[in-house]
């Protein structure tokens, strides 16, 4: 592979070299390694290569002696009184050790655009940014760090004492603007003629297409740099070196915070399922108690239609020969293992899913959280883009079941089949799909009062999801020559990264506009990385507030490195993950945990993967006992939990301490968190250390 | 090591052999690997070298077509109309491969002669042996099989409804019989003079001591010869393949059949938790609600006693300047990581199990269980043999607070710290522990009416466990020189094979006066194999109707293969061991299931170990996850649950079926189980197939 010094090149050769990154991908598509372009090996030949052949120059040698003494770095990092002793590993003498100052120089390099990159993308959108990693690069770029910069995503706080969540009198007011799509991006105009035009009302910028493009060709060539990878390798290496010496030290001296912290322990601190599915939200046995009950009451509902007929709930369990009394878990076929059940039984489930699965949500699965006080969920709804209509027909069972529950966050998951709905016709260009996703949504919030039903349910609706199997490969790249959504009318598929921009570039122009209107806000909080190439780690870099998964990091070190850097949260679900794709114990969670990246736990798919009745206590549990966690971490999890949700700034403040947006110690309040005092201070100088570092290696030039 | 030809040795032969075992044992005492000598090597170069030293001889040849082919043992075996087609394993050709013709014949006696050993301690103490073990060994002498000879437990049956269960009036009769300790062991006698010439009552048996001792010394010098290592080593690790043939062949089949068996599946199977402390049956969120309600209804109670002054819950808590409403999970200090919580909460905690502990069992999790209908547990409280009031007051506080829930079976476990209690004085030699512990019960047995709290307590007794840490080794060796518990007055521990037998022996004692006055009786189901030496498993296959933990059978391949063909089950808890001993995912629970070893799953101590509400759901959640079992692996687990269990024959019979007591797929109601008839045959045959084999080896003599 060529080793490309990634800031002496230009774009066409950034390209160039992207697009063989690509075709290197392409071709090992269902290959086991496809993408060990991107991997460092465990025993890292690449880095003794590399210190073989550079180390010992007595060049390097002096090089070395121009940098600062670790000890400064050490000293210039804050620490906070009301953080307990605690004995830190410190790092006295070289502190890039293994990687030549040249290569040093060039990681810190494209670190530094890389964070820049994200930090850009994630302010236009109202995404978050970690205010230290800002801090930071301020710093680096000699200019003032302005606090009024920082962007927040805002989100709807729970009714007060006898307010009504459904209550539409508090809309906004109708407005005439206008809102289009072009180049399969909505844009809102103050009237048709401006339109026309293409004059979008001021203030609200689009992505610029090309910029973006560029700015991923850069980081595809970063990632798969030998220099860079080695270095972020190692720098991950000694994260959790660092962390398995803290955790020793200081273990005793973190429960010591625990035990005398009053009234607060693991039970009782907040946690949030950052991911799971609506339709699968209830286990099997849930789903099992609701059909019996729905039999009960509501028998003579058709539920199917046979060649034009329609057959009642009765009907089928009578032409089954089938009572629901008989009706088991087993023959319910919701279990991966067996395959074989009636079709019959399949459809009755069909039916109910797809037809009742949300009421079923709302009247038991909401109960059984609120029951469990401490615990929230934020259930993923599916709108799939291939009519208009889609919004109305959800937008009104919400508001007719009246389908509200302060446990739960909602959020909308676009799968990505374009191709199928293509494929029946469904859908003219992918440029349509997008319309029928997003267009509703503007309109609603353009005139709140002539789409009340939908603007009262977008209130509670905080995020946007991108689902489906990651690993079917489109075959296409994403570049400056793709066609426009709007000249996309092929069957196949365009690639994740492609999706992941529009339904971005989209999520940020809706963004912008409810920012003005003073409405809530959506974050993109996508599927990423469960399988399929590494790339979609980097699209979701670039637009993400946050993913669900994102076990390939273990195959990038460059994007894990980053991810940590920039702190991007991780809805992780190692139950689910081990019935689809890995051996629970081999999960990278502890691995990231310890790292420090912002990982949270969540079940993904109970009905699937869970046996009790409280599957996030399940999926904590059993994270607590394969990877033997303490209290502290799994407190530390949950806490990253509540950060990572879509909660209000008011729950926040009410579950983390009115400090929560703060970062490092200063902004946690142990007595609601349960999160050692040590244990932030520690991941707060550490991600200080390191970022420290990346303004050491850009101060030698 | 000596290879002694186990069948022409003498017994003086025999000690010396055990001895030596018993030496070499004491010497490795604390290291890992202490019982090498019981153990085959996983490469098992035991078998590569008998191997190659005798197969291919011609002798060996010619010997081996004197035995009937296979084909014809699989004829012998019975199936039943009721299970399904499904695809057989069968081998064809040499059915001992791998170990020479001596060697089977050596191994086919010495299994043969332990198996009589069990056999015979099982029904001097009505405990279970299997039929279909019984049935082969009949065959073997030559004798007809009489169902009468076998033996089953009483327990009491639930009340019927209306019934009280605290009611004293339908206690049989007092009687004028005497019951006093000889050498160890309790004795009933008709008369104080009879008793005085040691005539005991006639058809009340005791196990001889001195055949006992040759017994066992036989069974040490069996599970370490190295021939019959092989050949248990080879069966094991055939069983262990054969399985995974059958798995792989009718997986779906089995499936098939739950699927389409109505109304049961895994969640409403009935399950027992088979090993559980009283004292620590709550989850850690239980014991805190719990503490802070007495301290609402009950804080003026005194909870310490500090030189010689009573201290109240209230005083308590003032003095350590607390509020119950600020503990926490982590103040309570239960968890096994953090140890420096003040000694002052550890105080609270402590009155609270001991005092209280048991209350708080019967008020929540019984509620707890009687909301999960299905779920059953068997909860150990503690007699220590300190003074003979413990009874007393356990049945005192029994009938009091009216403890009694049908989900929950009692048993009594007994510490082995007998040292402790000689160190402070408490106790003049051992024979007063054990006095302490059964003498009462005898009493209780023939005096009902003077008696009548603690007759009414003993009818829902179920057994006894003996529990403490295997891992400590007391130096001392059972054998025929060993002192009587009468003259055991040093203060040093006896080891844990004298400690069993002699609750054996008064258990066989109590069973049969107990069974004569149409009572019901105890099963002996001790601790065993969780650490410590490989004998303690030997002790528990002569004496215990089952026992909990088994880890160590991994040590000894004979040992394992004879639970097997015994199947004595293994209430096995892979929680606990994680905390413990033993990484989850190398726990042998899933070996010994797929080898046909009757597993059960079990808490031990839900406090420590267990996060959910439903900690046994955990249990199982867990093992299903990591172990991907079936769901007709978890139902069978299920169903030895309930054989395993003190449930009585009216309940079993109803969560069984009414033939439950038979074995093989006509013993299995699948209505009832959700246990595949496929399943059931596969373990029946596979059991058949191995005692077919012994017998076969026999035969040749």
């Amino acid at each position: 592979t060529p080793v490309v010094s990634l800031l002496l090149i230009t774009d066409e050769h950034m390209l160039a070299f992207a697009e063989k990154v690509f075709a290197s991908e392409t071709k090992g598509e269902g290959v086991r390694d496809e993408i060990s372009m991107f991997e460092v090996q465990d025993d890292c030949p690449i880095l003794q290569q590399e210190m073989a052949h550079h180390l010992h120059t007595d060049e390097d040698t002096e090089k070395r002696k121009v940098l600062a003494p670790v000890a400064d770095v050490l000293f210039n990092i804050p620490t906070y009184l009301e953080v307990p002793d605690f004995q830190r590993v410190a790092i006295i003498g070289d502190y890039a050790s293994g990687v030549t100052m040249d290569d040093f120089e060039l990681s810190c390099k494209g670190v530094y655009r890389a964070l820049t990159i994200r930090e850009k993308y994630m302010r236009l959108a109202f995404q978050r940014f970690p205010l230290t990693t800002s801090q930071y690069l301020r710093e680096i770029e000699g200019e003032p760090f302005k606090p009024e910069h920082t962007v927040q995503p805002v989100f709807t706080s729970p009714p007060k004492k006898g307010e009504d969540p459904f209550n539409t009198k508090c809309l906004p007011e109708n407005l005439s603007w206008v809102a289009r799509m072009k180049d399969g991006v909505i844009y809102t105009y103050k009237d048709a003629a401006a339109a026309d035009q293409h004059k979008p009302i001021e203030n609200m910028p689009a992505p610029d297409y090309m910029t973006f493009i560029d700015d991923m060709n850069f980081l595809i060539a970063l990632i798969a740099q030998g220099p860079i990878k080695t270095y972020a390798h190692r720098r991950l290496k000694f994260l959790m070196s660092k962390f398995n010496v803290h955790e020793m030290l200081n273990e005793m001296e973190e429960m010591k915070e625990l035990k005398l912290n009053p009234h607060r322990d693991f039970y009782n601190c907040r946690k949030v399922d950052t991911h799971i599915h609506a339709a699968a939200c209830m286990n099997q046995k849930h789903l099992l108690r609701f059909i019996k009950k729905s039999y009960q009451v509501d028998a003579d509902r058709v539920v199917q239609n046979v060649k034009g007929k329609d057959v009642t709930m009765k009907e089928l369990f009578a032409n089954l020969n089938l009572h629901p009394y008989d009706l088991t878990v087993d023959s319910l076929d919701v279990d991966q293992r067996g395959k074989s059940s009636p079709v019959t039984t399949g459809q009755v489930r069909y039916y109910l899913l797809c037809h009742k699965g949300p009421d079923l949500l709302a009247e038991e699965v909401a109960s059984d959280l609120e029951d469990a006080r401490y615990q929230y969920a934020e259930p993923r709804l599916s709108i799939y883009g291939c009519n208009p209509n889609e919004w109305t027909k959800l937008s009104s069972w919400f508001n007719k079941h009246r389908v509200f529950s302060p446990q739960l966050k909602w959020m909308i998951q676009v799968p990505r089949i374009y191709d199928i709905f293509r494929g029946k016709n469904f859908v003219p260009h992918f440029g349509k799909m997008l319309e029928n996703i997003f267009l509703p949504v503007f309109q609603a919030t353009i005139e709140p009062h002539a789409n009340p039903e939908l603007s009262i349910f977008l209130k509670h609706v905080t995020g946007f999801d991108s689902v489906d199997d990651e690993s079917k490969h489109s075959g296409h790249m994403f570049c400056t020559k793709s066609p426009k959504p709007e000249e996309w009318n092929i069957v196949k598929n365009p690639s994740y990264s492609y999706y992941i921009y529009y339904m971005y570039a989209n999520i940020t122009m809706i963004n912008q506009l409810r920012k003005a209107r003073g409405m809530n806000t959506f974050q993109f909080r996508p599927h990423c990385g469960e399988a399929g190439a590494v790339t979609h780690l980097l699209a979701s870099f670039m637009t993400a507030d946050n993913i669900s998964h994102g076990l390939n990091l273990k195959k990038s070190p460059v994007l894990q490195y980053l991810y940590f850097l920039t702190q991007i949260p991780i809805a992780m679900s190692p139950l689910s993950n081990n019935s689809l794709f890995l051996e629970y114990a081999k999960n990278p969670l502890l691995e990231f945990l310890k790292k420090g990246l912002m990982v949270s736990l969540s079940t993904d798919d109970p009905m699937q993967f869970h046996y009790t009745r409280e599957p996030l206590m399940e999926e904590y549990a059993i994270a607590a006992q394969v990877f033997k966690l303490s209290t502290c971490d799994m407190c530390e999890i949950s806490r990253n939990s509540v950060l990572q949700s879509g909660l209000s700034d008011e729950e926040k403040t009410h579950f983390l301490g009115p400090d929560y947006l703060k970062e490092g110690p200063e902004g946690n309040d142990i007595r609601k968190t349960n999160v050692a005092q040590i244990r932030m201070a520690y991941r707060y100088e550490t991600l200080c250390y390191e970022l420290n570092l990346i303004k050491e290696g850009l101060k030698t030039e």
